[in-house]
């Protein structure tokens, strides 16, 4: 195997293949990267076995410099390598695998000689037939992931709670991810219908890699899924993920769908108030802000505490406010990561009770983005 | 006390006196930062009995917007306080103290209560005389500190070592530090002659703080020393360092004084080339990199290599050579220290022998800087 490439071109593919790569694996050949040299290509190829990324660079895209002199596959130790290709002297570099696996980078008058694994131990790629694949459109699936992403669980004691529930039928995408104490739901209108349904559960930390891997543009993104597998096809780079197994809990049913008090905000009003109130119950070992809110004197009022340090209260005027007086505890990182993710909106936040689950949502399109916090009992 | 004041101007106060404060202090009082409010102005102090900084808000600035209701003391906890100010919601905030400490701090329609401690509790300062004070430039200051501290020892089996020695004279500053494996000496000429002399040590650790505080004006940094402390006045801000106590290893006859091999290269090239042979020195256990010097063809080659995992070799072209064949090896984390602190010029690697050590110093002006590295012995 003997090419020469661009630099740069080498560099943008090392980092994309280089996010399925972990140090920390059990199969020893995954720290390393696999490189096949074709005559139309060079397809680089890294795993950690949950995830792989696989991405072609063609010798027909004048930019890339690509020359393959003759074909071939190597696996070389991805970490060391991409350091080595980051430090070159020059805009070029050759590559040439010698005896016994022995790979020559050369690049103006710095020769690197490097020790090489046989591509054959690799493992080999999920083979997904990707014939009947669902159109998405990158910025929209970027979307659906940062939503709902926030809401999976770490907790490896219930692992399907690790991953993001997706539906998806004629008409839309429904993606919901919860830990049991507060969750996110996303629906999208698909463009235009699909004709089979899927209902798979893919795992948070696949859909963060995946999430940046895909630029904020409007090209469609390809999905397809199997059995256990979902692949996507991001431009000339392949995105496999292992799906996880077990029945997702049915969501439908913890959305509650009256309230009895609704309060309006300024989404990010409301998240500087509770990031203030959080400083002082991230000193306590109990990590609870309070709410009381109070519809006659149209007033909402945040409290933190924490008996080492002190105590902050502070008002915050309300957009509008309907129903019951209530006084509701609850945990306020639950609190920031829904607010951030509707970011620059003015919200709906409805509460039935004390004690029950209370929802925020956009105040307008509020059916399609809802996300649930479960209250702390604080008496 | 009470008194409101800008939250920008307090947030560069508390930024400029927390670089002090340590959260792994083992006397408590001294993770809290002092306030002092008088009718001229706001005192702020942080130590960790190290180091000690007070910077001084004046009422007589208007873009600090401070006015002083009530003087008074009072000490809080720093990292904490920091963060609260940090995230108020208004441009301006009252701090008042009120019956036991209790400290309450309002912004716009938040407001915290914290627990404060009596400011009698918190250590004195030392006492300086500053009447007799040295002025150096705050940019040769600077200067000085980048391209001497990097050569401090952290060890401390010697902890003299972990300083830098400082000789004034009248005519002269002379900054020297070593590890006993490299060696960093900058000379630099006063602009008045000064009447006293004075020779310390100044922890690394203080310089490297001093030095963030340093902005690249050339205002002049007033210092003062006294027998164990040194204090530098730099604007609105006094800084405090303890000196190191015991006598610095006479440096002056380390450094030689004829070379049988010199060669000038390009800094920063030299420095490319020593990068990319470190990839694989530090994958082997002893971290070692090799140049080979033969003048009669004009020509120096560096290489790297780790058993495990391959090797490099670099031709790289010298401005000019002269003197006899050379093979020596070294450190390249020393060499690329070095290199950095040279930057952009070109400079001159005077050689003795593969065994004894080797001087960088600039083309131009080299007596007034001079790195010195020893080589390793491989044979």
């Amino acid at each position: 195997m003997k090419f020469t490439i661009s630099k740069s071109a080498f560099i943008k593919g090392l980092n994309t293949v280089s996010r399925a790569i972990s140090t920390k694996t059990t199969i020893p050949i995954l720290t390393g990267l696999k490189i096949v040299a074709t005559n139309q290509s060079l397809i680089l190829t890294g795993s950690d076995a949950d995830i792989s990324i696989e991405t072609t660079i063609k010798t027909s895209d004048p930019d890339n410099l690509l020359a393959v002199e003759s074909e071939g596959a190597i696996v070389l130790p991805a970490r060391f390598f991409t350091e080595i290709v980051k430090k070159l002297p020059e805009d070029t570099l050759t590559i040439e695998v010698t005896d016994n696996f022995q790979t020559v980078i050369t690049s103006g008058s710095a020769s690197f000689t490097i020790n090489g694994l046989d591509a054959n131990n690799y493992p080999h790629l999920p083979e997904i037939d990707s014939s009947n694949s669902l159109p998405v459109a990158g910025d929209v699936l970027k979307q659906i992931i940062s939503e709902t992403v926030v809401a999976v669980s770490n907790q490896e004691s219930r692992p399907i709670l690790t991953g993001v529930h997706f539906t998806m039928d004629q008409d839309n995408i429904l993606a919901v991810a919860t830990d049991s104490h507060r969750l996110s739901q996303r629906k999208v209108a698909l463009k235009q219908p699909f004709e089979n349904s899927y209902d798979f559960v893919l795992p948070g930390k696949s859909l963060a890699e995946l999430s940046k891997m895909i630029d904020d543009s409007k090209d469609d993104i390809l999905l397809s899924v199997t059995e256990n597998q979902a692949l996507f096809v991001v431009g000339d780079t392949l995105f496999y993920s292992r799906l996880l197994e077990g029945n997702y809990p049915d969501t439908s049913r913890l959305i509650p769908d009256s309230f009895d008090t609704r309060v309006s905000f300024d989404a990010s009003a409301l998240l500087s108030t509770v990031e203030r109130a959080s400083l002082l119950s991230h000193e306590s070992r109990n990590n609870v802000i309070k709410m009381i809110i109070e519809p006659d004197e149209k007033k909402v009022t945040i409290y933190g505490n924490s008996p080492d340090v002190g105590v902050v209260q502070e008002n915050i005027d309300p957009i509008s406010l309907e129903g019951n007086q209530l006084e509701i505890s609850f945990n306020p990182d639950y609190m920031k990561d829904a607010l951030r993710s509707l970011s620059q909106t003015s919200i709906n936040v409805d509460f039935t009770s004390a004690l029950r689950p209370f929802t925020l949502m956009p105040t307008e399109d509020g059916e399609s983005f809802i996300q649930l916090i479960t209250p702390i009992r604080t008496f």
